[in-house]
């Protein structure tokens, strides 16, 4: 059988089953949330199978990296959006005016209307020195913790709950804040909990801050400099989201 | 409403939806593919589809930092395979006897087997100088590559399909073989294509490599020393796949 990709089979595929739709559902319902957060309660058991979901991801040899710390201390939560609060500025300042103007504008974070946040970790050491699939590249373990936090995301989103990813910090002060000691590197800080409902647009396409690529624009075909095989043709969906 | 979890609600949640079901089966059921690709034709529609997925996934600053290289052309396939044969040998040499012997019986590809792969890169130039949310932490583009990955990987799955991450590559090579400028990075080779089943065990613990470890073991409480709430019970399900 050939290897190659679309070329044996041009009839359209079969319609798709439930499981498939839900699942689409979910990835492109998801988005970053800021604004939405209503602070409800999470049933304990919706946290556990959000977090399960996230512990099921692949992980370089499967070592498993990521540590999950749940914060719902209001002290903790206060001083860490006081430092996003500044850190906010320090970017703001960064910004020729035209973007300063509409920077100002976009909420970057719901971490106190948020029921809870969860800080996921990356630790170097677990199941080292050997492990398998990392000695040529450093980064893996640290993109083992970014797939968990994706199916997080996506369970929390089917779950009737929202995520935001806060990145206005830097990850000594949160290390401090937490006690996450030397070699472990707090990667992602995300607000979760129920919300109000998902914008249909990502935040920064509405506040006109940048907008979704389409598919054809990112995909290449047996090298950088190739393009679209000309028998497949890739429905121009936007689906980039933040 | 109090901004705790699971305290003030310790009735049973509602039954899963089916399309929570569903979410969580994919989540669940996906594994990190090496020996059970069929090489089958993957037609156009489901491949865009995929591809769709990961292009919603979340970025910093709607950056949306990634492309996706499609290779099925039979030589790159055959010199990458040949480069990750290299590499693997790289490794065995650094374990001790009875680790080499036990990674001796281990498939780390299936590169030649599968139906076509897909290499995604990252493009730190996107977006930039004012990537909202990129400021603080340099890695937050690289983070939002992951998320798509974790987003194609899930939707292949749901399709019937099977994906393999080989990361036993030196990232120079892999762009000078696909022509991958500067200072884009390629992030993953990924092997895509149906797949005659999936194993019920990630390969790495079913060869005695690695177990996973339960979600109870990851999951912290406002700071790294913090156990578990004493009211929170999660469920000690194994999760972590490879």
């Amino acid at each position: 059988m050939p290897r190659v990709t679309g070329r044996a089979r041009t009839e359209m595929a079969a319609p798709l089953p439930g499981d498939l739709k839900d699942l689409y559902r979910a990835i492109h319902a998801r988005r970053d949330v800021r604004g939405e957060f209503t602070g409800e309660p999470i049933p304990a058991e919706v946290l556990a199978r959000v977090l399960g979901a996230a512990h099921a991801a692949p992980s370089v040899g499967l070592s498993q990296p990521w540590d999950f710390i749940i914060v719902d201390d209001e002290s903790i939560r206060s001083a860490f959006a006081e430092h996003v609060g500044a850190e906010r500025e320090v970017f703001m300042a960064t910004l020729p005016g035209d973007l300063a103007t509409r920077f100002a504008d976009i909420k970057i974070e719901g971490i106190s209307e948020s029921t809870l946040s969860i800080v996921v970790t990356y630790d170097p050491g677990r199941g080292a020195p050997h492990v398998l699939g990392r000695h040529a590249i450093a980064d893996a373990g640290l993109y083992s913790v970014c797939l968990a936090i994706e199916n997080l995301w996506l369970a929390a989103t089917a779950e009737g709950m929202g995520v935001g990813w806060v990145s206005f910090y830097r990850e000594a002060f949160l290390s401090g804040l937490l006690d996450i000691p030397g070699p472990i590197r707090p990667i992602a800080w995300l607000c979760v909990g129920p919300v109000s409902a998902l914008q249909p647009l990502p935040d920064l396409e509405r506040h006109g801050w940048r907008q979704r690529l389409t598919l054809d624009e990112v995909v290449h075909h047996n090298g950088w400099l190739g393009g679209r095989p000309a028998d497949r043709t890739l429905a121009p969906v936007p689906g980039g989201g933040s």
